[in-house]
């Protein structure tokens, strides 16, 4: 078998390899026969000189023709959507329909576009004059970023082609983007498209170029060197927070999507109404994508008493009755199944599922565990592990008083949302708990599950550490994400004829 | 000599004590006999916990009331002007007049009026509203901002009363501001003011904090405190490294402004016809305020030749003709004196200066290096060592290929700057240098000096690491530097009647 190309400056070449890897179905547990590099620092230092080389000619690019560029991209990925999307569930074993075809590929082109109309607007620049100072400022490219993608969006976070990469263009940036290698195949699809859309576009040939993995060390390095403007990462804390401990060393912003329990708190006039409602809601929320969503809730709070007993029995029989399909990898399940193992070992009760499913690929039954507030209490860092799959934990708490000081305990989260009765019944407890969970997250909910990132300019796909690296940025929505990969700029007595177009006073 | 109390949770109490300092006259060396502590862990524990508290209320508070306080506070430090200036010029040497009492508290007031303008227009909001999706965002206060002030600016950005403080304060967040040990007093006097103003501004007790000094290990510990929102720093690179990495750890927004060159570069055909006037801009820049601040210029570059000649003697002569005040401590001038050693080591001539001045107070000749562009080359992180006060040296190439290798050297700066011909003569070399310093700097200038940092909302007095800790952000300016305090929130399907007033509908 022949080893995949790498993308570096403007050319597929083969890499400077340490080792390969084999892609694999997670549905059947079979290798898919397709071979790919894990890049030496040297192809990592090609590229970023290259991009380095890049950034001048992407600064000067009119927005025009970065939009042109994603707007062609975005049309590409479009008319290839078949294709890419079963090749991207060959690799990730999520459904082709709804999930693949008609909901993520749809949500990338989309964002490709917002990306573009932003480029071409260019409100995102927030040009500032001050005349009579002869003062101007405005923001711009930060210069070249490193995006290192996730397992779970193959399309719309993977890092040649997700919202980061969108954001990273459209500032003018060049991207040097680090596949995730559970799905190297989509994005080499991905990258091919890019390249076509990428050739007669004006913008430089290493505008992007694509690896499809590193070692740790040489990631650390990547990360941290001196010809980066900025790097985004999406994926697990441990990795995530080792790469920013680099970058942040470097004195280089890092923009981190690292981990959220985004807990949901149900309150109990409410329940009394809606036990049966509010439990559909949860099970489809926490069984989608088999619960590979980094806004999933994977914690719930619930005043105990039998409204809420009935909601758990309901949620129960919905984890049971429906079919999970496959985890991303062998190793997705066994983090999976560790981590409900130490939920349980803390002291959380098993409800339903905790076990690996018969028969082929990766499956987990859908879990739910339930734990007293009380409990909770004790050790509410050790209730804090996230579970990444179909799992959810129940804290059952008391009364408002123990579930003012629970909610105290959480760390930042991506998101947190509260359920109450529509009559204005728990407008008490709401005026409690909502101050308490809204500063503690980046998006507040009222009566909605947080799953389903709208791809909106209100957006805040972002929270409090260490749920993101920095509390000021989302990375979803457009002009707002684009700002990620910016810096300020500002031109104090420049002459009128030196000034970018953009500045200029006629 | 009875110590300073430190103001913690509304109240001057006795501080917990590691130990004392006292604060000196650096015009005569002689202490002044006010003794001040410098507190233990326990202080800063008290005074998190009542920020945090604090925190509460201040977000609630409308935009009104803080703007109210604000201004209150800045009308105080007006009225005082007379005796801030003196207590400041007692502890700094810097000069009254024009100085602290004409430029620099009329400054400090003027920031204070601009943010309460900011507080109450709320534009630095950035109310973002999907009423289709019934999505908002808007970025909100981060929480308690604890604030290191420099040494050299005793108003404008003291903790208690500068541009990090006001900016934090506009946001609703509450602060936690650490005097710097230089001029403790003038910080007492301007907290006394504060908390005159905070009293009946219906603004919590704890809204502002103030301590005078804290050993290394307890900062490191204050900065990454669970119950901060954030932290800025205005001095060292070295202290401001260990503080941020500090920070970084924790997950902290840290805003630092540490250390920058702003190289000046003055064009061949210009210098020809302006090398007289040149030198004269170049001298007032280097010598007012002995040189202490963080946008004087610390390096040149200009082309060898007759009228570089001319222009190196005119600067030279202008230093020796002006009698410097002295400079902030022994310390500083020990520091400077310990650079320019390591300047001429490298293999920097001394044209001028490079000593103690005799007589009383802390003295240090205005001083000259130069090294030819070619020596520059060899050891260009040597020649780029700061040296804080009045000195500058100037970099002598041989043509515009080496002119621009050597500005390609350059780390972030907070300005950059070129001189050139207004007859357009060397508009050639323009093109050529000043991309590379544009991207090396927050602030890029044309025909002007960096010193004189205007308070417009087009200002940027910010720029690539290593002279701040990120690019995209300024310490100057409203609105634009107060979203240095802030996090973005976003409000999904929340009921109207819930949502914060200026997010609503109606």
């Amino acid at each position: 078998m022949e080893t995949a190309r790498v993308w570096i400056g403007g050319e597929w070449r083969a890499a400077h390899a340490a080792s390969t890897f084999e892609a694999e179905n997670p549905s059947t547990g079979k290798k898919l026969g397709r071979v790919f590099p894990v890049s030496r620092w040297s192809d990592c230092d090609r590229a970023l000189s290259a991009a380095a080389e890049a950034a001048h000619a992407m600064e000067q690019a009119p927005g025009e023709t970065i939009a042109a560029f994603l707007e062609a991209y975005a049309q590409r990925i479009s008319d290839a959507a078949e294709a890419l999307a079963a090749t991207a569930h060959e690799e990730t074993g999520l459904p082709v329909t709804p999930r693949l075809k008609d909901v993520e590929i749809p949500r990338t082109v989309d964002q490709l576009r917002q990306a573009a109309a932003a480029a071409r607007e260019g409100s995102w620049r927030r040009v500032t004059i001050d005349r009579q100072k002869n003062l101007r400022s405005c923001l711009g490219p930060v210069g070249p970023v490193v995006i290192f993608g996730p397992n779970n969006f193959p399309f719309a976070y993977n890092a040649v082609s997700g919202g980061d990469f969108a954001s990273a263009i459209a500032a003018g940036n060049p991207v040097i983007a680090k596949a995730h290698p559970l799905h190297p195949h989509t994005t080499q699809l991905l990258a091919e498209q890019c390249v076509q859309a990428l050739a007669g576009s004006g913008l430089p040939k290493a505008a992007v170029q694509m690896i499809y993995h590193v070692e740790n060390e040489t990631g650390l390095r990547l990360v941290s060197d001196a010809r980066i403007g900025a790097f985004a990462f999406t994926g697990s804390k441990g990795a995530g927070l080792a790469l920013k401990e680099a970058a942040d060393r470097a004195g280089k912003p890092a923009y981190l999507e690292m981990s959220s329990l985004n807990p949901v708190v149900f309150l109990p006039e409410g329940m009394k109404e809606n036990a049966q409602a509010w439990a559909t809601q949860l099970t489809d929320s926490c069984t989608a994508g088999s619960g590979q969503f980094c806004t999933r809730p994977n914690l719930v709070f619930v005043f105990a008493g039998e409204a809420t007993e009935k909601f758990l029995k309901e949620v129960a029989a919905g984890f049971e009755s429906r079919s999970p399909h496959a985890l991303l990898s062998g190793a997705t399940r066994e983090r999976l199944d560790d981590s409900i193992g130490k939920l349980r070992k803390a002291g959380a009760e098993l409800v339903t599922g905790g076990k690996n499913l018969d028969g082929e690929g990766y499956r987990y039954a859908n879990t739910l565990l339930r734990v007293p507030g009380k409990k909770f209490l004790e050790e509410p860092e050790e209730f804090q592990r996230e579970a990444f799959g179909n799992e959810v934990l129940a804290v059952v708490v008391d009364e408002p008083e123990q579930m003012e000081r629970a909610l105290e305990q959480m760390e930042g989260n991506l998101t947190a949302s509260v359920y109450s009765s529509a009559s204005g019944a728990d407008e008490g407890v709401y005026r409690r708990v909502a101050p308490v969970l809204r500063r503690r997250s980046g998006r507040f909910l009222n009566d909605k599950m947080p799953t389903g990132v709208a791809v909106s300019p209100a957006m805040n796909h972002g929270g409090p550490y260490p749920s993101t690296g920095h509390p000021g940025f989302t990375a979803v929505g457009m002009p707002a994400s684009i700002t990620r990969f910016t810096a300020l700029q500002c031109y104090d007595n420049v002459r009128e004829e030196r000034l970018p177009a953009y500045l200029r006073s006629a």
